[in-house]
């Protein structure tokens, strides 16, 4: 192929994320950057590589999930965004497409990430939510969780609350914690430069257990602080996980 | 058994539809009936019949579908709701419990029945909602299909919208017609008598054309008046549907 003839495309990607081993491509087994591999390989004609913002867990979902890849294509950006989602599966949708620069990296040139954790804190399940929703029967003490919560802000060291995908590096800087309340319904947005392995399902997993009044502010704190992912006792499911967006500096002409 | 110990219980019943083969039990495939019979004979140790107010069809939703069966329970109604829905699979769920007279029967005791339809109207798919709304990319003129809907209501035959279970009379009275509208979303209130089979399906299939300008108002009503089945050129899938609530005449005791 002409290289020449080769541009630089990123798209916003939603998906459900329960039918996925997650974001990233493994040996065995459906994941959501082999689906859209599948997807540009199918109107493309040519092997294309996917790389995506966050590797989301399996069973995590996505609103805002933004990728990019290198393809040939002669006809508008609307042609190619409405090609690739006539290929997609159902349960995964590019949501915007733009031509990005060279050097635009989905990861590497992302500002901050913001996640949305949601609960459903009442007595029955409900089986409309089962795929999106922590389901906690035992009711929550929600002042006491967005008050733990505070303490994050910042930039620290999360060792307690997860691993690094590469490398050992476990300081992070958190921008903004949110806690909404619509009862039945809870949220937790969390928005931070970049996030450890399971850092959010950690993070809700340990402030259920201040909900409960069985841990603390100053507890939970306490655990923040001692570094050590071993006393982590609850980590909240995959299922109630969503990444909401990404967002870049302007100069980086990421989908907006 | 002492059929002295034997009480009627109804119960406010919702359910995800996606993996059911409808309400009724069949001879093969599992059902909304089949599984609350298996939960109930699991809790009590007794084959339990079930009826329900409503026969949703495959793929159907619920959240106020109401049911009835007699069994032997010797502890609280909360305690029968808590047994039931922890043996009930994750898709359905008892959302109330009651005693009710022993006349009461969930179908022919109804005085009406409520159901929604959702659209996603807007280009691209969401893979969240597409096991709950129909999705239509092409725009919808919602003014003129609530405007065509209006004709459903009061007592006529709905024999073009569908045929009845038994018998063979399609007469039916629609009380509410409601279209709202929070874009990209629309819904369809539709509150009955009782209803044919598909016929709120076969009514949104239909002002789908007239929202689309291929059907004015007044050849949706033409149709309407035609009495005949044939003329049913779209019919709005299964997934968009959900039985709301079923209400009963106070006297009969039924799940509030």
């Amino acid at each position: 192929m002409d290289s020449a003839n080769r541009q630089r495309f990123c798209a916003k990607v939603e998906y459900d994320g329960t039918d996925f081993l997650g974001f990233q491509v493994q040996a065995r087994g459906r994941t959501v950057q082999g689906e859209i591999e599948r997807a540009l390989k199918a109107i493309t004609g040519v092997e294309t590589r996917v790389i995506g913002a966050g590797r989301t867990d399996r069973g995590v979902h996505a609103q805002g999930q933004v990728i990019a890849f290198e393809a040939e294509w002669k006809h508008g950006l609307a042609d190619l965004q409405r090609a690739l989602n006539a290929v997609l599966a159902a349960d995964v949708v590019a949501v915007e497409m733009g031509l990005t620069a060279a050097g635009f990296h989905p990861r590497f040139s992302a500002r901050s990430r913001t996640y949305r954790y949601t609960l459903l804190n009442q007595g029955r399940r409900s089986p409309g939510a089962r795929r999106t929703a922590w389901h906690l029967s035992q009711p929550l003490e929600t002042s006491a969780m967005a008050q733990a919560s505070r303490c994050l802000i910042g930039t620290h060291d999360f060792a307690t609350f997860g691993r690094p995908l590469k490398g050992n590096n476990t300081v992070r800087t958190v921008f903004r914690v949110e806690w909404q309340q619509q009862r039945p319904w809870l949220t937790f947005d969390i928005e931070a430069n970049a996030f450890l392995n399971r850092m959010v399902r950690s993070i809700v997993g340990t402030l259920v257990l201040v909900g409960w009044g069985h841990k603390s502010a100053e507890e939970f704190e306490g655990l923040f602080q001692a570094r050590d992912r071993s006393l982590i006792r609850k980590i909240a499911p995959a299922h109630g996980l969503c990444l909401m967006r990404v967002d870049y500096a302007m100069r980086e002409g990421a989908v907006q």
